[in-house]
C-alpha cells in the first residue's frame, strides 16, 4: 500500500510541476519578446576583437574581402588560434534544375554547404577547448525563400542555414563558443552580376562594405542571425502565413521568379 | 524634340502602369487568401490516378510502404512512363556536428538531397514532353527548424525543401506538372526509433499510414505543400516572429533540444 501512496504522491508532483512550466512560459516568451525589443534600440556593448584570430574563406574578393578588412580594422589578426571562423566561400551556378549539369549541381553543394561542414569540424574543436570561438556564416536571404533561376544556390545555402540553425542551438551549451548566421538580399558583388529584380529603387541592392560592416558588429553583439536588409523580415512572416497562391503571385510581382534570366555571374575568375 | 517627347510620353505610361500594378497587388492578395480559406472548408476535388504510374523511392518500409500501398489502392499502376515520382527514400544518421563522422555526414547529403536531384532528373524531362506528372517529395518538419542532434537530417532535408520550392516555382510555365512537397512531424517508424519528446500527448507522433494517406490526397489534390499535422502551422509563424532567445527557450521547453539524446534508430536494415 505504501509504495503504491507514494507513485500517487509522485505522480501528483509531477503533474504541478508540468502545470508550473506550462504556466510559466507564456511570461518567460513575454520577458524575452520584450527584452528583444529594450535591446533593438539601446546601445549595443561590442565584444573587443583585438584578441581574436580571424580566418576568413573566400577573402579574396566581393564580401570576403570587405570582411577581412572590417575584422583588421577592428584590431583583429591572423596568427595563433584560430578564434574567429569565416564561412564566406561560395559559389553560384545560376540555371534551373533542367538546365544544371550535374557538376555544376555537385560543385555547388560541395562548396557552399560541405566546405562549411569540414572548416567547422576542423576548428570548433580548439574554439571548444579555449572557450573562446565564434563560428559565423556569410549565407543568403535565398536560403529561406528559394527561387527556380539558381537551384544549386538556393538548395546548398539552405542547407547550411540549417547547418548553422542545428550548430547555433548546439552550442548552447558550451560557454565561450557562439556562432552568427548572416543572410543578405541581393549584393552588388561580381558573383550576381546581371541579376535583375523589378523594383530596384524599394530593393537596392547592398554595398559589400555594408554587409561585411554589420557582419562584424553582429559578431561583436554576439547575434545568432541577421537579416539584412531588416525588411526581409516582412518577407519571411508574409511567408509564414500567405497561402502559397499569394507567394508564387508575390514572386512573379517582384521579378523573383524570373530575376536569374539576365544572370551573368562573375565573369573573371 | 520629337523623340524627347516620345521619350517623356513613354516614361509618363510606365509610371501609370507601374503604380496601376502596385495597387492592384493587395486586392490580389486578398482574393488569394479568401480563395485559400474557402477551399480549406470545401470538398476538394480528386484527380483520377487510374492512368498513373508511380514510382516510390524506399518503398520497401515505412512511410514508403504506405505509400505504394495508397497510390495502388487508388488505382494508379506501375508499369508504362512515370508520371509520379515519389522522392521518399532517407536516411538519417541522428548525431550533432562533433560526433558525426564525415562519412555519415556524405551519405546522408547524397541520399536525402542529391539523390533527388539525379531522380528528377531523370523522369521530369519525359513528364514535361507528355505535359502530365507529378514530382512527390517526402521531407520534415525539421527541414524548417534544425535541431542540434541530427546536422545530417536537418541539412539533408533543408536543402531538399528548398529544391522543391525551387521546382514548385519553376513549374508554374508547365502545363500539367506539378510538384508537392509534404512535411511531417515525428512519424512512429523504425527510422527515428527511440527519439523522445516532451509532450508526446500534446504532439503525438504521426502514423505511417496516416502521411502516406495524406500524401496522396495532396497529389490527388494538387497541393504544393502539407505540413502534417496542421498545428505545425503555428510553430512556422511563431518561428517566423520571435526573438531568438525565445526560440530557444521553446525548443528546451519541448524537448526538441535533447530528443535526439535517446534515438536509436533502424535497428535492422
Amino acid at each position: 500500500m505504501k509504495g503504491l501512496e507514494e507513485n500517487f504522491a509522485w505522480q501528483k508532483r509531477m503533474i504541478w510541476k508540468w502545470l508550473g512550466a506550462l504556466l510559466l512560459f507564456p511570461v518567460q516568451m513575454l520577458y524575452l519578446v520584450v527584452k528583444a525589443a529594450v535591446c533593438l534600440v539601446l546601445p549595443p556593448r561590442l565584444r573587443d576583437l583585438s584578441r581574436d584570430n580571424v580566418l576568413v574563406t573566400g577573402g579574396g574578393r566581393g564580401i570576403g574581402r570587405h570582411l577581412a578588412r572590417e575584422f583588421a580594422r577592428r584590431g583583429a589578426r591572423k596568427v595563433g588560434d584560430i578564434t574567429i571562423l569565416v564561412n564566406n566561400a561560395a559559389v553560384v551556378h545560376g540555371k534551373s534544375l533542367m538546365d544544371s549539369d550535374d557538376d555544376a549541381l555537385l560543385k555547388s553543394q560541395h562548396i557552399n554547404t560541405l566546405g562549411q561542414f569540414w572548416t567547422t569540424k576542423a576548428f570548433l574543436p580548439r574554439m571548444l577547448e579555449l572557450q573562446n570561438g565564434h563560428i559565423v556564416c556569410l549565407n543568403s536571404v535565398l536560403a529561406l525563400s528559394a527561387i527556380p533561376g539558381a537551384i544549386d544556390y538556393c538548395t546548398s545555402k539552405a542547407s547550411s542555414f540549417a547547418f548553422m540553425e542545428s550548430l547555433t542551438l548546439g552550442l548552447l551549451d558550451c560557454p565561450g563558443v557562439n556562432a552568427t548566421t548572416v543572410l543578405p538580399f541581393h549584393t552588388s558583388t561580381e558573383m550576381f552580376q546581371g541579376m535583375r529584380i523589378r523594383f530596384p529603387s524599394l530593393f537596392p541592392p547592398l554595398k559589400p562594405e555594408t554587409v561585411a560592416r554589420r557582419t562584424v558588429e553582429a559578431v561583436q553583439m554576439n547575434q545568432a542571425f541577421l537579416l539584412l536588409p531588416w525588411t526581409m523580415h516582412v518577407l519571411v512572416i508574409l511567408k509564414s502565413i500567405l497561402p502559397q497562391a499569394a507567394l508564387e503571385e508575390i514572386h512573379k510581382f517582384s521579378g523573383s521568379y524570373t530575376c536569374m534570366n539576365t544572370f551573368k555571374g562573375r565573369t573573371q575568375s
